[in-house]
């Protein structure tokens, strides 16, 4: 924490808050938290960031060398499908790739938990947004004990191992954890019930997800904590309020394609001054 | 055309216009068409359109029965492009998919010409774009002569059949010819050569095709009037102007998408009234 934990941090303090180490406590991270923001001037701020991204995405696509790979991870109602409408719309759709991981099919189980992930990882000049991902792997799994533990455990170097592949082979992994408090994921509940449009996505099951709890925040800190890497870091985003939320994944994105650095191309030789007849 | 030539057209008429029949000539067609709107007016009403596009896609992927497939072609410098950025990214990037199709690989030139293409179909609930299709292959195929006239000539009907199944089995298909005037695309491939951030997207390959543009416009009205069916519509889109076009292109994805109709799915039973703790 900073000495001046009154005034605002600045966006590297910020990263620097959120990211995930190997003695991260879920329980240190306040889904509330502010970081000092204004509300109206952090709205404001999310819409020149989220712009930034933007140029720097059509820079990664006219690059074609590098790709990136953001991986949502978060408890039923945990803002992963607002995150996804808020800040990858405002970005050249012909370069976004959104992939939701349900249930595993029949064929997919008939593999290994990578092999379906695998498939859907971005090509060069790309950005896949995975909502839920093989992480479901290490938590669902644990908490429902659907595999053995030993099996479940060697996940995590299986992970780290994938992910350093990617980023060696051209794809930075940027992974978000949604902090939501459980009284804000019982309001959301609560209001997805109320809303006749919104009704269809409420499955009785979520509430029996809400009955484990503690099971599920207990997976989650041990997977962020075994998974963040400088490969593949985590950051846990406050995700109580959306304007918070919003803000720190467009800051991480940014970051995290200014360090690619993707510049436009040479052109072919000898276009300068053509005249098109 | 109708009588009152000189006052707007409405939707109906708009689409009605631009809709390919067998006997379309592209001659008739002025890619400077306005409609009779005022560009601020349409601009305005752009907005309006594409988020009642954006609730109607809403419902869409809630009631996963159907989905939406939008092919769009068009020359080099076309506004391909700009009409998915403008159009698609008012829409939730979770439930569109955009795959450009380009020179195929060795494994897809070792296949039919549409097994590429299939296996990009979108699933239920979902809008997939093409940024060209499978109507390369009746079009630089046939102009480059890239394969005999009695093999692309055939491909016709197998489009037709293909698209037929689509639609049957639960995929609306909507084709959007980008009508551009030879003077336009001479103003925007040089605006291509002359801005240092747009030059990399310039091929001189580019002024090759511009030199056959006689040959391409035929190859297009042919495959246009031999494929444009009940099943899966062309539309002839004005594309000098991209206040226009955008607007037509969000005119018909409101119209196909109001012929599916699709409605939020009913809740799980016992819900109403359910109070989460």
């Amino acid at each position: 924490m900073p000495d001046h934990a009154h005034e605002p941090l600045d966006d590297r303090e910020v990263l620097a808050a959120c990211r995930v180490h190997s003695d991260t406590a879920l329980a240190d991270h306040d889904p509330r938290a502010t970081f000092g923001w204004d509300k109206d001037a952090a709205k404001d701020r999310f819409r020149i960031v989220a712009d930034e991204v933007s140029e720097l995405q059509k820079r990664l696509f006219a690059a074609d060398e590098r790709a990136l790979l953001m991986v949502l991870q978060g408890i039923d109602a945990g803002g992963k499908g607002g995150t996804i409408r808020s800040v990858m719309n405002r970005l050249n759709p012909a370069g976004v790739s959104v992939h939701g991981f349900g249930v595993p099919s029949d064929e997919e189980r008939a593999h290994d938990f990578l092999w379906r992930i695998h498939d859907h990882a971005p090509e060069r000049g790309k950005i896949a947004v995975f909502d839920r991902s093989h992480y479901e792997d290490v938590l669902v799994v644990r908490v429902k004990d659907l595999v053995p533990e030993p099996v479940w455990r060697k996940r995590y170097e299986h992970i780290r191992n994938f992910e350093e592949l990617l980023d060696d082979e051209g794809t930075t992994v940027v992974k978000f954890f949604l902090d939501v408090s459980k009284e804000k994921q019982r309001e959301r509940l609560q209001d997805r019930i109320d809303d006749p449009d919104e009704r269809w996505k409420f499955r009785k099951g979520d509430l029996d997800d809400r009955v484990m709890w503690d099971d599920y925040q207990a997976a989650f800190q041990e997977a962020l904590r075994e998974t963040s890497t400088d490969a593949a870091p985590w950051y846990v985003v406050p995700g109580d309020r959306k304007w918070v939320r919003n803000l720190v994944v467009a800051l991480a994105l940014r970051h995290h394609l200014e360090q690619i650095g993707p510049e436009y191309p040479p052109a072919e030789e000898d276009i300068d001054g053509l005249v098109v007849e």
